[in-house]
C-alpha cells in the first residue's frame, strides 16, 4: 500500500480539525449571552444557514499536526495546539476586518458589518480567550510544562501579530515605506502564525530547542513566501482563478511589496501612483511598467529566498522523511506553485 | 509596635505594585513598532509629559496581595498574578472605551481618542497578550501547575467578561432590561475580574478548592457591591466630593440598577424617562420620583446584601485575622461606606 499522500491527509485531517474546533467550541457555556455564541459560529463558519457558511482552508492547524507526525508522534497529541492556533487565526481576522473596514471575507459579510463594530470587537476578544483556553487542554495530551511553554509562546505570537498589525495599519497613511519595512511587517503579521503552528507540532514532539527553532524558520518562511506570492497574484494573477479582479491591488491602493519596490525605484510608476481614481486600463498599464522595471522580477526573487529557506529548514529537520514529512514538503512546493 | 493598618499596606504596595507592572511591562521588545509601546505606556498612565500622566487607584492587584497575606503567604511570590490581572482590566478599558465610544478616562483622553479605533483595537490585543504572558511568570514563584491553573482562571473570566460586555451593549439598545438580567451583566462586567483577583491571592498561597471558592465569592460579592453603590453615586451622590454632575446617570440615559428598578415599578418615572434632552431641574425631579417609589431602599438593600456576602466569606475564611486579612476587612467596609 502507497504512503498517504498530502491529498490523503488533506481528506482526513481537515475533518478531524473541523471536529475538534466544534468540539473545543462547545465546552464553553453561553447561556447568559446566546447571541454572543452565534455571532462566533456565523465567524467560524459553522452557521446552519448555507447562504452564511463557509470558512478558510485551516491550513494552520494541518501544518501543526503534520510537523507532529513527521517528528514520529502521535498526532492526535498535536490537536489542542492546532485547534488554538485556527481560533487565534480567527481572532486575528475579526479584529482585522474592523481595523480594515473589510466588508466581506470567504465570500460573506464580516462580523462587524452584521451585529456592529462594538459587538465584534467584543467577540473577538471571546475568541482569543477561547484560543487560550484551547491550548491549555494540551496538558490532557502533554504535561504541565508543554502546556506552560506552548501558552507562553501563543502569547510571545500575538505580540508579533499585533506588532505587525500596528505597522500596517501605520503604513496606510505614510507616503513611503521601504521593502525592508514591509517585510519586517509581514513576518509579525504572517510569519509569525505560521511560525507558530509549525513549531507547536514539534513541541508536543518533546522535540529540541534546535529543532523548535529549525521548525520556527520553516513556518516563517513558509509564512513570508506564501504572502509575498500573494502579493504577485495581487497583481499579476488571472482574475479567473484567483477570484478577485486582476491588479486589484492596484486598483485599491494597496502598498504590497511590488508596489513598494515601484514607489522606491521607478519614477515612472511612482508619477502614476499619485494619480487619484485610475481607470482599468491605466492599472493595465501601470502593472506592465511594474514589471519593465524589475518589480516582478525582485519580487519574484524573494518568493524564492524564502522559498528555498523553507525547504533548508525541512531538509535539515526530516532528513528521513516519513508521509507526514513528504506532505510538508509537497505542501510548501504546492503553496508556492499556485496560481490560485 | 501596631500591626500595619489598611493604610499602611496601600502607601507601601502600591508602589511595588507600580515598579512590577512597569518592569513586566519593559521585557517585551517594541523594537520595531515604538508608536505602539507609547500607546500602551500612555494608556497604563506613565507618560512622562504630566498632563497625559494617571490612573486607577491598582484596587485588583492589592486585593491580590491582601488576600495572600491573609492566606500566611509571602505577598511577592503573588506579584505576577497581581500585576497580570491590573493588564487584564486595563486591556478591557481600552476596548470599553472604544464600544461605549467614551472620550475620558481617568482625566484625560481615551487612547482610542488619540491614536484612532484601528490602533487602539490592537494595542489593546497586545495589552492582553502581555497579560497572559506576565500571569505565567508565577512559574518563577509558584509551580508550573499554579501557573497552568492561573492561565485556565484567567481566560475563563476573560469569558465571562465578554459575555458582560456583551450584555451592557446589547442593553443600551433595549427598551426594557429586568433587574435581575443587569445583575448577571455586572457579575460579568465587574464581579468576575474582582472575584479573580482574590482567587488568584489564595490560589499561589496553595489553598484548598473550598477557600478559592470562599475568595472567589468573597471577591464577586464585593464587585457587585461597588457596582451598585456606584449606581446610587451616580445619582444621589454629591457632585463636589463624585467628580461628575450629580444625576450624570439620569442625564446620559444611563440603565443603572436603580433606574431599571424605577422603569419596573414606577409609572411616573417611566413616563419622565421617555422625554428627550431632559433639563438639569427635570433630572432632580426625576431623582426624588425615584426615591419616592423605593427604588433608593431598593439599591441600598441589594448593596447590603453584597456587602453582608463579602463579610460572611472573609469571616469563613479568616476566623484568626492577620494583618492582611484585618485590611481586607477594612477595605470592604471603606468602599462601602464610601461617598466619592
Amino acid at each position: 500500500m502507497p504512503s498517504p499522500s498530502l491529498m490523503d491527509f488533506q481528506q482526513t485531517l481537515q475533518p478531524a480539525i473541523e471536529t475538534a474546533l466544534k468540539a473545543s467550541f462547545e465546552v464553553h457555556n453561553f447561556s447568559h449571552s446566546p447571541t454572543l455564541k452565534d455571532m462566533l459560529v456565523y465567524h467560524m463558519g459553522w452557521a446552519k444557514n448555507e447562504k452564511t457558511g463557509g470558512h478558510g482552508k485551516r491550513i494552520r492547524p494541518l501544518i501543526t499536526l503534520l510537523c507532529t507526525g513527521a517528528c514520529d508522534a502521535p498526532i492526535e497529541n498535536a490537536l489542542p495546539a492546532a485547534t488554538a492556533i485556527e481560533f487565534l487565526h480567527n481572532f486575528t481576522l475579526i479584529h482585522d476586518d474592523i481595523e480594515d473596514k473589510s466588508p466581506h471575507r470567504h465570500g460573506r459579510p464580516t462580523l462587524w458589518t452584521q451585529w456592529g463594530i462594538a459587538q465584534a470587537i467584543n467577540a473577538g476578544d471571546a475568541l482569543f480567550g477561547i484560543a487560550q483556553l484551547t491550548m491549555l487542554d494540551l496538558v490532557k495530551t502533554t504535561d504541565e510544562v508543554i502546556a506552560n511553554q506552548a501558552i507562553r509562546r501563543l502569547n510571545q505570537v500575538c505580540l508579533q501579530l499585533t506588532q505587525g498589525q500596528h505597522l500596517d495599519i501605520a503604513f496606510e497613511s505614510e507616503q513611503k515605506v521601504d521593502t525592508q519595512a514591509y517585510l519586517t511587517m509581514i513576518a509579525g503579521k504572517t510569519g509569525a502564525l505560521i511560525a507558530l503552528s509549525a513549531t507547536m507540532g514539534g513541541l508536543v514532539a518533546y522535540q529540541s530547542q534546535d529543532h523548535l527553532a529549525l521548525l520556527a524558520e520553516f513556518g516563517e518562511s513558509l509564512g513570508l513566501a506564501f504572502q509575498i506570492q500573494d502579493d504577485i497574484l495581487g497583481i499579476w494573477g488571472d482574475s479567473k482563478t484567483i477570484g478577485k479582479s486582476t491588479a486589484s491591488d492596484i486598483l485599491t491602493h494597496k502598498k504590497t511589496l511590488p508596489i513598494l519596490f515601484g514607489l522606491q525605484h521607478c519614477p515612472e510608476f511612482q508619477k502614476a501612483w499619485q494619480k487619484q481614481d485610475v481607470s482599468h486600463k491605466q492599472v493595465e498599464r501601470m502593472s506592465v511598467i511594474l514589471s519593465s522595471c524589475g518589480a516582478q522580477a525582485y519580487t519574484r526573487s524573494q518568493v524564492n529566498i524564502y522559498t528555498k529557506k523553507a525547504i533548508d529548514a525541512l531538509e535539515h529537520l526530516f532528513s528521513h522523511k516519513n508521509a507526514y514529512a513528504q506532505a510538508l514538503f509537497d505542501l510548501t512546493e504546492k503553496l508556492l506553485n499556485r496560481d490560485f
